[in-house]
């Protein structure tokens, strides 16, 4: 089954990304202003477009979730971050796995994907990140 | 075989978008500003860090591209751009095509074929681009 991959190195710790991905206030920040739920282990987290269920969050090393409802080609997926300081800097490993056929959609979600990941950089970096309704857009009506 | 999957919509006419994948100047333009050789169908083009050859050019509807020199993980690997037009806009489906492994070096070059596909959007629909070597960082020391 195909995955999207992607992978930025952020000038910020471990500690720091894993909180960004385990925290509302992160999440809101770099990906959905608007998201609740609950981001910790066994949590579902509601991104309005999607619930993701959390079912592994290793601090300062790993977090992957389970999408549990949303668009049709995404549930049943799984997002995974894995963290890995390396060169002074934290790479994040991203991996959107368990698409069912490479559709249209994930081609743009892996576009868009990679945008929210550079966000989340920006949002550590420098506190100017784009986070939806403010995200880069990649089409026109986007 | 993994592949990099992407999609970015563009303002702009199917026309002008294969212009700017089957032209030293437009491949200038978004990409690598150094790039050199023949754009043109069994031309070879030279980006510097890798040589491809133009193996498929449908004129506004295909560019397919076979990595003959480069990174020994994107030799034989082939990089192709379907152009659709619809609402309003020129679809590019894009596809770095027949990794042989989910690499490391496959996510990072997930994330910044996205950066350069919205670099392409911007010199077509702005005239604002960041080819190589003022493209879009994703790590530091990138």
């Amino acid at each position: 089954m195909p995955d999207i991959l992607h992978r930025v190195g952020i000038n910020a710790s471990p500690e720091r990304v894993f909180k960004s991905l385990t925290t509302l206030d992160g999440l809101r920040g770099w990906w959905i202003s608007e998201t609740t739920g609950d981001p910790g282990l066994g949590g579902t987290i509601d991104f309005g477009f999607c619930q993701m269920k959390v079912v592994e969050a290793i601090p300062d090393q790993l977090v992957r979730w389970r999408c549990v409802q949303g668009p049709e080609e995404w549930v049943g997926t799984e997002v995974s971050f894995a963290l890995i300081w390396k060169n002074e800097q934290t790479f994040i490993l991203f991996k959107h796995a368990n698409w069912k056929e490479p559709v249209e959609f994930m081609h743009h979600c892996s576009t868009k994907w990679a945008t929210f990941l550079l966000s989340l950089r920006d949002l550590l970096e420098t506190g100017r990140a784009h986070p939806t309704p403010n995200d880069i857009k990649i089409h026109v009506g986007d």
